[in-house]
């Protein structure tokens, strides 16, 4: 890892904890609205619509949109499918840039502020720049550069996302270190030459099993956190 | 102001002083080359070939080329011009990356930290997000986001560089302030609604004259610089 000059960091799921964060949105919308909803399952039912609605851009049945109208897209139907139909516009845009306002795991704020110390650290998410912006500032996330989906208009694990992100930064691959707590983006990255960091996050789906706990294919590094990773770095 | 949620900075001339930077990066080079020139000129001339050598990107001569390229291009011509054709290619290099090595005008680090505290500050210059990462790396400059030039494959001050960036923050112009020392980049932010801060830099060009010493149309915000700024928004 001594030529990586950079890091690209996965950030829903690696950084923050989007589960209990939409968790809890999901609990205040109910109680704003009246609406009494089994919200773990609600939460995770709209996290499960995220690839497939990624998948209708990538297929072209929905033209190039960002992360914030997809997941307004999918709470849509998510609501349409509960029988819930009368809820004011202005609490649906608010649950939706909840996804704004996750909160990082305990490591991600200090180990993050550590590595961006070192290296240059990037957000290399399939969110926005603003929505990722809206999280940093949330959650007080150290990135150098905010990059995600836009540049590319692709979303990983599309090759484009990872190469144009190099491409910006003028670095080569195997100066460039994915982080990730998911097998798909780091294969996807490792193909093309980058180096890779698996960061252990068992809890992400909260007790649903995830075939994301431990990784599946040879790493540069595996780490538990990102306090870990910066102790391995030794930053 | 009160309704602007995020800051565009022009970085050049308002954040940094490239010519006193660029000045000692040509003694220092000289020095290491036993070249021999007027390092005040060399500097102001390479400056002045910076216009000219976007028009041609503007006009197709040359292809999309991001900054760092073309100050290299710039840098071969006036190197020839000079008759100096026996240097190194990492001497060369290392001069052109020394666009990404401008120290920060004496206000600027402390100012956009404050800034940056209660906006979204965002580099909106044309220069490469690479290079600009490094000039925030090399003088400590809080940008929360860096743009420049490449997600619009424009340059200021054209106008698809305001409303790209724009649109990426998701923000209509009005709630957005472009800040700058220039002019022309503040009229044609103004005349697509944005927000606008003129900043004087009246030393920018050393003792050249310049006719961006002050405002020449009306903007929201004058200041002598960005601590005055800071001050202004009360942060």
């Amino acid at each position: 890892m001594d030529r990586v000059k950079a890091l690209f960091f996965d950030v829903f799921g690696t950084v923050v904890d989007w589960r209990s964060s939409i968790v809890e949105e999901g609990r205040r919308f109910g109680e704003r609205t009246g609406i009494d909803l089994d919200w773990e399952a609600f939460a995770d039912h709209w996290r499960a619509l995220y690839p497939p609605v990624m998948d209708r851009v990538r297929t072209g049945v929905l033209p190039w949109m960002v992360l914030d109208d997809l997941q307004r897209i999918t709470l849509e139907e998510l609501l349409t499918e509960h029988g819930v139909t009368e809820v004011p516009e202005e609490e649906r845009y608010h649950f939706t840039m909840g996804w704004r306002r996750l909160h990082p795991w305990p490591d991600s704020v200090e180990g993050l502020r550590r590595l961006s110390a070192e290296r240059t650290t990037v957000a290399l998410s399939n969110g926005n720049l603003a929505l990722i912006e809206g999280l940093a500032q949330f959650g007080d996330l150290s990135f150098d550069v905010i990059l995600g989906a836009e540049p590319a208009r692709h979303y990983k694990p599309d090759p484009e996302v990872y190469l144009t992100a190099a491409q910006v930064l003028r670095l080569p691959p195997p100066q460039v270190g994915m982080v990730a707590a998911h097998n798909s983006d780091l294969q996807a990255a490792k193909e093309l030459g980058f180096k890779t960091v698996f960061v252990r996050r068992p809890n992400e789906f909260g007790k649903n099993p995830t075939a994301d706990a431990e990784p599946t294919d040879d790493y540069d590094l595996v780490v538990d956190d990102l306090m870990g990773f910066a102790r391995e770095l030794g930053v």
